[in-house]
């Protein structure tokens, strides 16, 4: 028999096979390990430890809101002119919020999976900001011509509409430029970037929609 | 030589036990296979495919930010009085929408990693409604003092904490409960379940805002 191979040669190539596969997944195993951690500590631990994970972003969540809120209080004077621009107030926030979290979903899952090479980001990215104006464009008729029949103020709808457009472009730039910065500066983007996209998109959607308000229903106030 | 074993043999066991374990997972193989298609559409698909994907949910949002709308539009007397009360708003919506993102973040990896136990839900699900009132009360406080002295009127921080303090525990308690109910129900838990948490703790926790509002602030509407 010419060139018999024994078991204990077949099984020290299989060793020596599975170790460096396991080698090779080292990185993927650490990280699967430190979300396990996490997990663990999250739903096993006690009070104390939860609330020093989760309490921080919290505390963020509690600076963006007084900044939104600033820029409500900046226009009070239109609130006390028509209380009906406040009611389109959460349809503003939402909107540019789901559609932020859709597109930071997509890159980063899609970063994860090899889908998206970051060397060429800036042609996933310009791609991102054309179907978020494509979706605020859609929503944002859609979203006005509701908003001008419930309230029966054509121009609210108008305003509504303006600022659905900037509101979801600008949260679908963000969901794929706040990540990936996060990443290149090497900061945990999991946790930093709904945080972030949120404080950015609130204010400012909120600022184009009262400005929109205040040019548009100017003969109102 | 006692039980000679030749390769071949074992090659025929390893292939066995090769094949059983694609077999045990298949069920992981066909998910990870699934999330890979789907973020192939996203990233490289045309603009309808991603529209097809993208605008159901946020066509959900528009509803339940209408909805959300239409709860302040009820108390549009209370903001024509005090426009203060408009700037808040913000504040209420993003801290319920950012415990209810961490509790249902929590609940999907801790029940993917078997950190929890499905069938033993009750007491995850009762230690997460404590876990979202000790946050809420926290910066509830926090929040209430903040409004306080930022408006310049006491019962509107008093107003601020009552409200947060129910939709951080609300929020909370659905960030589990409805992930928990939609895979029960067989139906897709990650594109399901922030439109309906969204939705339920926005309607309830500026509900609650107004009452108090209206409850503490009588005297000056």
């Amino acid at each position: 028999i010419v060139g018999i191979v024994t078991v204990d040669d077949a099984i020290d190539i299989l060793e020596q096979e599975a170790t460096e596969d396991m080698f090779n997944q080292a990185g993927l195993a650490d990280v699967a390990s430190n979300e396990a951690d996490r997990s663990n500590v999250l739903i096993n631990g006690n009070v104390w430890q939860i609330w020093k994970v989760r309490l921080p972003f919290l505390v963020i969540t509690l600076i963006a809101g007084l900044l939104a809120g600033a820029v409500i209080d900046e226009f009070e004077q239109t609130l006390e002119s028509v209380a009906a621009v406040a009611s389109v107030i959460p349809l503003i926030m939402d909107m540019g919020g789901n559609v932020g979290t859709q597109s930071s979903t997509v890159f980063v899952r899609g970063m994860s999976l090899g889908h998206i090479d970051l060397s060429s980001f800036t042609k996933y990215f310009l791609k991102e900001i054309w179907i978020g104006l494509s979706l605020g464009l859609i929503v944002g008729i859609i979203s006005g011509v509701a908003a001008a029949f419930w309230q029966g103020i054509p121009m609210l709808g108008v305003a509504v509409g303006i600022s659905l457009v900037f509101a979801m472009t600008l949260a679908a730039a963000l969901g794929f430029l706040v990540p990936f910065v996060l990443i290149k500066l090497n900061i945990d983007q999991a946790a930093g970037s709904a945080p972030i996209i949120t404080s950015i998109k609130d204010i400012a959607g909120l600022f184009i929609y009262f400005v929109s308000v205040n040019a548009l229903l100017g003969h109102l106030l």
